[in-house]
């Protein structure tokens, strides 16, 4: 049960966005830019990342949304994901993601466990300060949504299901209904 | 020296919002609900628990900013800054404030570490459901902020001179220069 009061029976973060909508949309519009804006790494490529972080810090929720919303949108579906969450050093993704997700692993350590050396690795395998930027960012965001969605109690259905639904609803919508204001920057 | 080239000299954060203010925008407006919308939680309240998880988090430059963003809206100024982080259960604080400063330090290490009895202890003391809901994203959100500071390897000053004038131009100015469009709610 949630630890408070919820004016619906959504699960997970979408209970939260309800009850407060002034900070929802904030949150949804910086998972819009992060996961779905311009970026040289793909919208499924971004999900991973997404997923792998709430997997590590154990958010049911977020790990099952993201790793449907990452399986929609990768060519090898949700058995790359898992192989991912699995390890990450076995999995066969490019060398250039492989580098960023122990990036994206040591953030969700701690800002300070992000070594030279390991920025220099994924730079070694082409990734640029962009991409460094989003994994970074990435991964810290989860580490605010995995522990908003835990911290308050919220409940996580096991039925895949909805997760799946809840995947198309993102391909067609995004994570904002509302685009933000042009002068809204900065 | 950060770990990636950004376009500015400017430190901590401030340099991360210059080079990429379509990320910036978002965070700008998540801190300015959370931190300084409506609340019965005083904004001198939000940003010691701020300021409290930034200090456990390690993150020299969000604990100096949110130390003196507190330290400027409390009466106690400073001392009491410095009494909460070094030891919140000495600290001369509302029992209701330590509670939560307690439910903040839980959420800092997991989402998963706020139990019942932790909410049961605030709400005996108190606490409403929007102080809980606010506690915990605010301690979520600088695991995010704390996370992307340094996960990027970026400079926090020495001298608490500029830390006290971003102070004065946050009390002015707040987290947002632009407000959010009415629409963009949900």
């Amino acid at each position: 049960m949630p630890h408070i009061a919820l004016d619906s029976d959504e699960p997970g973060i979408r209970g939260l966005f309800q009850f407060s909508p002034e900070t929802a949309a904030p949150m949804n519009a910086l998972a819009e830019v992060l996961l779905r804006g311009d970026s040289t790494l793909s919208r499924g490529e971004r999900e991973l990342i997404a997923a792998y972080v709430s997997g590590l810090n154990e958010c049911r929720f977020c790990t099952a949304s993201h790793a449907a919303f990452a399986a929609a949108q990768l060519p090898e579906g949700m058995a790359l994901v898992d192989q991912v969450r699995a390890d990450p050093d076995a999995a066969p993704v490019s060398p250039k993601l492989r580098a960023l997700l122990a990036i994206a692993a040591a953030v969700q350590r701690s800002g300070r466990d992000v070594t030279d050396k390991l920025v220099a690795a994924a730079r070694a395998e082409g990734a640029t300060d962009r991409e460094l930027h989003h994994t970074v960012l990435i991964a810290a965001a989860f580490c605010m949504f995995n522990r908003y969605v835990d911290g308050l109690g919220t409940y996580a259905p096991d039925d895949p299901a909805g997760y799946d639904l809840a995947a198309q609803r993102i391909l067609a919508h995004g994570y904002t209904t509302v685009p933000p204001a042009p002068g809204q920057q900065g």
